[in-house]
């Protein structure tokens, strides 16, 4: 679709999520109760019995996602209202996925500690947080304080929910070029909030091969440049240390997977990749190399985030069933063995994978209740 | 109905309002529309037109009801999770009466200066902002300072649609007493966030004769403990300079409106009054004085906040409608004229009142149009 029919599509809508009641409010008897003066009693009974809101309240099923503007999908520092109808976009998949209702919430601040404050004030009416599209290096900080302030899940869904559907698409990309996924040699494109979780994450399946690229070159022992999330990666990731640029790492690598922006690959790149090269090009809404492109330079495999193509790697896939699992079961912490287990699951979904079928599609109902078992 | 019965009705439900899709989100087209790629185009063009933010987002029809649970109800400081219930009320309120998409969210702060922070901070993905249950005085200051920082509608409901309701019943009332509503003597029990602006519009209004009591006695000009809002009434307010306690307002009055706290008045205090005395006992959810003690002590027009008695002076029927025409008209600030207008209004659609109808009733559809054209 052009970009005027898109604006048309939306503007005819105004917003694609609404608010809607649960109870009857027809009748006088009805105001008594779910207004006053019955409300005051459940007022007075979790002043008393604050453990229960969760029993009587929106906060039993609600999910705020939040997002400063910092790092909107491929397209940069956009600002709250770049962010919000992506946000917004993640509340009506929440909804229509995963029966959890989230409302979208964008933030006039990108300080961490205003953020940290912000959310920590407003956490109270949720049951849970997702974080979205804050940038690196800011967004670990945020995550890591929230985790640690709140009694209430809080995941940076740029981070886990990309690495969860990531690992799941290469179990199986790997059964479909015929290669043990632990041996793989996997090169990150983009050392992001995406990048740095999905590194963490495929190390901690069993990947040991796993070299990350940022702007500067690989991330190598070499560099002198690296602090924080980048640094740890170091003790991850690029165990042959190979130094350089994007294709050094290449050269020879079973798998890549970007994460980072427009544009980043060609066909040449694709080329000097091992046989059966599998692809992942995953920045929204432009790939880093389009698939007829890749197709065309001998991938065997290949996947994007966007709906339109084959094998939709996206967190559309995850973080409807991880909040459900999380709000059906009272988990307050994701931890990586459930990120892992949701992987598993979501490849299991897909028993005989292939080239143009490696994850379920977004579509399917069996999704949300693997992942969210895969949590609970 | 009894207290067990009533939480047992809102434990079935969880939460009494729910996010509802208003787009179809069936095939992959569907997601490319509405989610990648197709919302990359939107956030593009609102980076570039953040003035069309309304036009494409939820930002469209939503307001936030936000509560610090410092003074929920007439059950005081009783924390968000007491307050979230009543928020929760409201926005189900909001959607039924005003087709309004608002959100509950209450806050683990009572700090004035981190309130306006926060509410600042998520200030851009509503249209509005319905502050609720802040206690006075820090409630005029946080009102005060979040209408000068934002760009969309705030109104501190508590303090206006009270008045505003206030007003349009007592209008009604005197027209049933046979009195001239701006010749009454009036009494206003409770000096908070309530009381000191029902006093301040019905001053507007021109009703000149009012006494505004607190917990010390009456607002007079021998009071040395005076600050604040307090010190402002004392120009609008008590032109015979009355000192004392409550009876020595109430005697000779022609109105007392209970803006305080349950069971503060008895009938000896109506007993006190002029003939044909004009009750208003709106504490939730139990009055200063329940009906049948006034009317026994001889009160000839009676109201209270709650659905199960005639008279529902409550602020149900002007908050949708305030925001419902400030969304559709784009209004930023709800002004001391509106708010004039809405009373006016209200008033105008019980052309007969009588002793048991002096306000529309809350199921009544012309209500909220009737308001909305008035802000708008």
């Amino acid at each position: 679709m052009e970009k005027d029919d898109i604006l048309a599509a939306y503007k005819k809508v105004g917003g694609r999520i609404e608010t809607k009641a649960k109870v009857k409010l027809t009748t006088k008897e009805d105001f008594a109760l779910f207004y006053t003066p019955g409300v005051g009693k459940v007022s007075m009974h979790l002043a008393e019995h604050p453990e229960e809101v969760k029993e009587y309240s929106v906060k039993k099923n609600s999910v705020a996602v939040i997002s400063d503007g910092s790092a909107v999908l491929g397209l940069g520092n956009i600002g709250p209202y770049g962010a919000l109808p992506v946000m917004e976009g993640k509340a009506l998949i929440f909804k229509e996925l995963g029966n959890v209702d989230a409302w979208p919430i964008v933030l006039s601040t990108q300080d961490p500690d205003e953020i940290v404050r912000t959310i920590t004030a407003i956490a109270p009416s949720f049951g849970g947080i997702n974080l979205e599209d804050f940038k690196a290096p800011e967004c670990f900080e945020i995550e890591r304080r929230l985790i640690e302030a709140l009694d209430i899940p809080v995941m940076h869904d740029d981070q886990h929910g990309t690495a969860i559907i990531v690992l799941a698409g290469l179990i199986n990309a790997a059964k479909v070029v015929g290669k043990n996924v632990k041996e793989l040699k996997v090169v990150i494109v983009g050392a992001g909030a995406a990048g740095a979780a999905t590194a963490k994450l495929l190390h901690a399946y069993g990947v040991n091969d796993i070299i990350v690229t940022d702007r500067t070159g690989l991330i190598s022992k070499g560099r002198t440049d690296l602090t924080g999330v980048k640094q740890q990666l170091l003790d991850l990731t690029n165990p042959r240390n190979i130094e350089g640029q994007l294709e050094d790492a290449l050269n020879g690598a079973d798998a890549v997977i970007g994460l980072s922006g427009a544009g980043r690959m060609n066909g040449e790149h694709i080329k000097m990749m091992a046989p059966n090269a599998i692809v992942f090009a995953m920045a929204n809404p432009t790939p880093e190399i389009m698939p007829d492109e890749a197709k065309a330079a001998g991938a065997a495999v290949i996947g994007t985030g966007r709906s339109d193509f084959p094998n939709q790697i996206n967190n559309a896939l995850v973080f409807p069933g991880v909040f459900r699992g999380a709000l059906d079961s009272g988990v307050r912490k994701i931890t990586q063995d459930m990120k892992l287990a949701a992987a598993l699951a979501i490849a299991a979904l897909v028993p005989e994978p292939t080239a143009e079928r490696i994850v379920p599609d977004i579509l399917e109902t069996s999704v949300v209740e693997a992942v969210a078992r895969a949590i609970r």
